[in-house]
């Protein structure tokens, strides 16, 4: 008997879960859940039905994880407590400084409910996070390195789309070799945030907008680019379409730390991602950690979990046996 | 009140693992169990005692994790199981082959005692079978690839010195540069073994030795080296000290892995090591799992674990909450 899985959410993260699922022969998409229309989305998986978000109530005993595709913005922190009322639930909640209040509220949730709910599931926060956690328990002594890219950022894209005169455009986050090979050298330097990223923005101007007032607006906007090196492209909207509509990210998480009775020895751990496309990758381990959810709910825990508390066995199709001859 | 360590067998590992208790100030080194005579037994430690292996049971009470530092061949299949029956226990047991019978007997042998045992902690088993994992189940559709080194295998340096005419020996296990271009293309090609590591040792011969048959002998020998494009250097005694008696080793585990509902996306998870004393790093992980075991035993759970089972916050000195708020 398969694990049935919802959807909230029919966007890019939405139909990565979709694709996701169809590679896992243990599970099943159940039901997709939309604030849209219903009829107006149509999904790809065929016999499976697409409901109002309003019809959730109805499908309690009949999805066994619910998997919240929302923005983290204003999304998550209602629907995540919302639906955990109702389901095991999962979600991407990537607001990094608001993850011990969003972690509170599905906590309350999940418990009074005996619901199970992931938080913060993805690459980063996730795998990211993981790598971070392990490399700091074995290596009390030493230094973390992140470093995103060469990627998409999506807040970075939008906020050069919100500049009067632009019609379009794309940002890419990318790391500097320099800096990792600083990172990778043992020295643990310190790096500020101009060392460690460049930024590369393709832009598509409205008919007559003056592209100088553009790029100044872009390289000086606080936060998102003024403590970065920033390169500006003007192209076609053609040529955006054709050349920057692929969703690549990726990036490296490093920590070097020192061993030996006077630390002596250093060595590096690094962990990288490179990703044709960062929502198929984001949803697949939304889904592997759906599994975890599952099975954590079978057992009869409940609450909120990160990707800190779930043993990585539950994450696998695979029976701990298997697991032990095959991967260990 | 610190989790007390006591560490069974006095080698390169039980060295390491001291230094790596030293870095954690919530673990404390208990005691030193060795099958030498304690008085010929020199530990770092000051005021901590070296007692004899048989005395271990005087001790059930004053430590709450053993970390067993013996050899795979030998020592743990008969250490870990008898002291999993006075202690919870780690080891770092590595023979892939026969870890499903040393898994069942540590289990049982933990779960008359109500004791927990994790066993195979380390590198490879251990954090490169943790990474296989993690990215197997994410990635459902893909290709894995381990490679090891640059490093000192003992294994390789032992078989060297077995040879006849061989006064002494250390052999480096390299990966081949364009394998792993190869494994990161997201083509996913078959590799030969020959194709993936090169092997390159240094020996001492004895004088008057034949230096074209060691060779010989070296390059043909079964297992261990005929799959192998394999060098020889002779050396002096003198250079080979000098320039050789450091343990470093590392590695790559890479996972290339299709996502899309028709994969048309390649994603590749990377994570690799450098590290510059191999018994220092593989200690490192061994005394983060030894405050794991400690964690779950109080939880009263028991039996036999892998790293596979062991939740990630576990390892850490740190709770769930300063974890979700300074790592996630």
């Amino acid at each position: 008997m398969s694990i049935k899985i919802g959807i909230a959410g029919y966007g890019n993260l939405g139909r990565g879960v979709e694709c996701a699922i169809r590679q896992n022969e243990d599970l099943e998409l159940a039901a997709v859940f939309t604030r849209r229309d219903p009829e107006t989305v149509k999904i790809l998986t065929e016999g499976v039905p697409v409901c109002r978000a309003e019809e959730a109530a109805d499908w309690k005993d009949k999805i066994d994880v619910l998997i919240i595709c929302g923005g983290s913005a204003t999304d998550l922190p209602v629907q995540t407590p919302k639906f955990a009322e109702l389901f095991n639930v999962i979600d991407s909640f990537d607001t990094h400084a608001k993850i011990p209040e969003h972690f509170a509220a599905v906590d309350a949730a999940a418990k009074a409910a005996g619901h199970v709910g992931i938080i913060s599931v993805g690459w980063d926060p996730g795998l990211f996070s993981l790598n971070r956690m392990y490399a700091n328990a074995i290596l009390p002594n030493g230094k973390d390195y992140t470093f995103w890219g060469k990627g998409v950022s999506q807040g970075h894209s939008d906020a050069i789309r919100r500049i009067p005169g632009v019609k379009n455009g794309k940002q890419y986050t990318i790391p500097v070799p320099e800096a990792l090979d600083a990172a990778r050298s043992g020295q643990n330097p310190e790096l500020t945030t101009r060392q460690k990223h460049t930024r590369e923005c393709f832009v598509v101007a409205e008919e007559g907008a003056d592209k100088a007032a553009i790029e100044e607006a872009i390289k000086t906007m606080p936060n998102y680019f003024d403590e970065y090196d920033t390169t500006v492209h003007f192209i076609s909207e053609e040529e955006l379409l054709a050349e920057h509509s692929a969703m690549p990210h990726g990036g490296f998480v490093l920590r070097s730390g020192k061993t030996g009775w006077d630390l002596e020895n250093n060595h590096i751990i690094e962990y990288s991602l490179k990703l044709d496309s960062n929502p198929e990758f984001t949803t697949s381990v939304l889904v592997a950690y759906a599994r975890a959810a599952y099975r954590m709910a079978q057992e009869g825990q409940t609450g909120c979990k990160t990707v800190f508390d779930v043993a990585p066995a539950y994450l696998s199709a695979k029976s701990g046996e298997e697991l032990r001859k095959s991967l260990l």
